[in-house]
């Protein structure tokens, strides 16, 4: 993966993975402490910490006994902004589904009530 | 992948489909005219959109000879909350790296003033 915001979003395509982020941004963690709650081997956990140090999320301590990882929450800035662009799509169909449930509930409160021609002008 | 989050950020991480959704922003496109500006194969493409359509991020027209694919945006509603909860931490981090861009300034324009030990301390 050669660009950034693909390594970023590939690397937040796993529940365990967003749960790693999730604990590390209370504060730094040892790997072990971190594998704990998962249910999984330590091997299993470190392939995905690699996954997310590449894509610069995480950072690790150099203590070869305790290495702590931290999070790095830089990457997700720029993925953020990426998808800020789509929020008036997904607003704008927020907006017609709720215009349109008021409509339906419109009609159930008075169900003998003429729809009005709206489009028709009267001069 | 079982889980809509995961669905989404995979199928972001990857530039041709966040160009596909780009593209679809403006409104609906056939999927020949999608292929166009990509210089991939028409199954190619057909295999990008597929992963799009399985994210729920487009829906596609059910006219066999001209099937427009349109932006559908609602999944990305909750991939952008998501990352919205890391906000602090990211912006935490531009505001240290800038209160540290500002002491090196300020070094440099007083060589000689004395650094108070409260500024050096590690957090």
């Amino acid at each position: 993966m050669s660009d950034q915001l693909s390594a970023t979003f590939a690397a937040l395509a796993d529940p365990t993975r967003r749960a790693i982020l999730a604990r590390l941004s209370t504060g730094e963690v040892s790997v072990s402490d971190l594998a704990e709650p998962f249910d999984m081997t330590l091997p299993a956990v470190t392939k995905h910490l690699n996954v997310l140090e590449r894509a610069g999320l995480i950072a690790r301590g150099r203590d070869a006994q305790w290495r702590p990882c931290r999070l790095q929450a830089a990457p997700l800035k720029e993925a953020s902004s990426w998808i800020e662009t789509y929020r008036q799509h997904w607003e704008q169909r927020l907006d017609r589904l709720e215009a349109y449930l008021q409509e339906l509930q419109a009609k159930e409160a008075h169900p003998q009530a003429k729809v009005k021609p709206t489009a028709r002008k009267k001069k």
